[in-house]
């Protein structure tokens, strides 16, 4: 088997696996409790969050735990919205948000809250220019992508951080679900970012756990509220052993980045460099800019699926462009967005690559491209 | 040790962790990828959602998956509250809920709803009577427990389904993580509830599970939007693993219930009885009308945590009322509500009982108990 499908989940280490199982049966006690069982698991909680805060290069304080990607990105748009709606109901996404932030806008949208979407030029990068039109007094959020989940564009966070710089009263909120362990920290979390959100199951930790990064100060309403968990922000018993668990998949996640960063670069580079050669391919993803795990490519004609199907039957998993979408059988939203036709945004497919990964692995992936590209075009003659 | 804090959190079985971790590592593609791991994933979810359907004797499409008892509240009112708001703005919550569902209350009424919250009487259950008073035209929803965490009141849910009865625009929630596996499905789920929340790691289940019961039809507004999963309804990648070991946790924990409950009962009878020998000894639980695992008392003058510390120093674990309050220092708020002095509820301990206790332990800990009982009396005099 061959699994080029890693933005859409990675395979959870076995040694976070280990510390899951250790955590779970060893200090299973409820952190809020007063007794030394709840004060165990107080400790783990505490030095994963810690831990996270330092490969973050952040404090403890600025680290929240949630239930994934998904809660992380509500919490920040909803959080942020009926916490400052008295000073203003405008809000900005970019145009290629994932639905976990393009869907809140629109829920904030039918509840009185205005929401405007800033446009990407024709490779997939946010128009920076056209985003500061889009800035009115009562705006009170801007939410733009480290990098895109379909075609792995990066986002021009620091340009953007540099607009904001004179607007200290809006809330600048960085989805990096997709960039940590792919590109450096630096680039998605500037001193200008309040609000960043991460999923561990993207980088090999377990399902069902992310992270809100919140500046210092930065005040946010609660999503979820109760019991006064993660300082009074965030409620429900801590599942500490999946925390403890993510905290590690971090930690060896951006300890193996200088090794495993060239190395996925290199196998990204040798599959554009191969489609490129294929008259019929239509390649959406660069060097350049891009995230060096993903490769997003069209055969003309030829819908996604079909595609990934072909692959299927050789064990290789590979994807359309989002796994959300894709069951929806609805077209990638980045690649409309940018401008593409339907008909050719209907033929996207996505490979995200991993460490895990290796060139032998690409070169099975090239032969049976071959094939899977050679019946395709008998099929359509 | 001695665990008798199972109401703040039990120990997941070996059993259920034994699934988690052959579902994280075998089958870990996400359930929305188009390839057959992910078909795979979505096939194992299917399955939880099914039996977990077949064990509540309800539709699998009844059942959605949050991320523990907190979201599963904060989901039901926030978004029952949201769903309803151009019918009515009143809301109805009692006055001994567990904080996921008074906060959220409290939230909303910092949100443009108007909360009425319906009185107890002095034993700790719901006055059916004054919670009918408190209905008006614009109440939505109707919010009550059906096992108090503070002292096991099982609370009137067959009588407020009466109530509510003739009142179908009326949504009414119950708040069944304290009930589960502690008294009969019938009791919670009748058939005028509309939705009831549940939490896995109260069952033996994995921490960051929980349950969403919502009764065909009814409709609510997503806490979660985005990528579209639980039928489009809570949005996030499917924690795959942990909902299998959190329905496998639910079948073992009802399967053991018939014999697992009249021996729980059994303890607490036991452990009731010796401690009203105490002059000292105040009980604010008793056993007709409340769950089989809780006790509830607390030594005249003393305050709950030196109890509570006190038995710790015998590896032996009790609690405050309630593993969120404990911490904060709070007096038990169900006690205040049932008319309790401050003072007299701050001696509160609670103890909470499983299938894991047995009769021996009960005993170590009566006799523990005369040695912390007669410290504690030296020190009064
Ligand atoms: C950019 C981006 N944001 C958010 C999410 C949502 O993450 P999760 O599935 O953990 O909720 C994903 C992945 O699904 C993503 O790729
Ligand atoms: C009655 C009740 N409701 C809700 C909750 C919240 O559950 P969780 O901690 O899984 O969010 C709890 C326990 O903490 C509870 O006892």
């Amino acid at each position: 088997m061959i699994y080029f499908d890693n933005a859409a989940t990675t395979r959870p280490y076995d040694e976070v696996l280990r510390t899951y199982h250790e955590v779970a049966t060893k200090i299973f006690g409820n952190p809020s409790s007063l007794h030394n069982l709840g004060s165990n698991a107080t400790r783990i909680l505490e030095a994963s969050r810690k831990q996270v805060a330092n490969l973050l290069g952040v404090a403890p304080s600025e680290i929240f735990f949630t239930s994934g990607g998904t809660e992380s990105d509500n919490w920040a748009l909803k959080g942020t919205a009926f916490e400052k709606e008295q000073y203003g109901k405008h809000i900005i996404v970019s145009a290629i948000e994932h639905p976990a932030v393009k869907e809140s806008a629109k829920w904030l949208s039918e509840h009185g809250f205005a929401v405007d979407y800033a446009p990407v030029d024709s490779r997939g990068f946010v128009d920076v220019e056209a985003l500061a039109k889009l800035i009115k007094s009562e705006t009170i959020l801007v939410s733009v992508m480290a990098v895109n989940n379909e075609i792995g564009s990066i986002q021009p966070i620091s340009e953007i951080s540099e607009l904001l710089a004179d607007k200290p009263t809006i809330t600048f909120h960085v989805d990096a679900v997709q960039a940590i362990g792919k590109i450096p920290v630096s680039h998605y979390l500037t001193s200008r970012v309040d609000l960043a959100s991460f999923s561990a199951h993207k980088f090999h930790g377990v399902r069902g756990v992310g992270i809100l990064y919140k500046k210092e100060g930065k005040r946010i309403s609660s999503l979820l509220t109760g019991g006064g968990q993660e300082s009074d922000l965030r409620s429900t018993t801590e599942n500490v052993a999946g925390i403890a668990a993510s905290a590690r998949a971090l930690r060896m996640t951006l300890d193996k980045e200088a090794l495993a960063l060239p190395k996925i670069a290199k196998m990204k580079q040798v599959i554009q460099e191969a489609l490129e050669e294929f008259d019929g391919v239509q390649l959406f993803t660069e060097e350049e800019g891009f995230a060096p795990n993903i490769i997003t490519f069209g055969i003309r004609g030829v819908r996604g699926e079909v595609v990934v199907h072909a692959f299927e039957e050789h064990a290789i998993y590979i994807s359309t462009t989002s796994a959300c979408s894709s069951k929806a059988g609805k077209p990638a939203g980045t690649l409309i967005a940018m401008g593409v036709p339907q008909k050719e945004a209907q033929t996207a497919v996505r490979i995200s690559l991993d460490d895990d990964n290796d060139m032998s692995q690409v070169e099975q992936f090239l032969t049976i491209f071959k094939h899977v590209y050679a019946k395709t075009q008998k099929v359509r003659r």
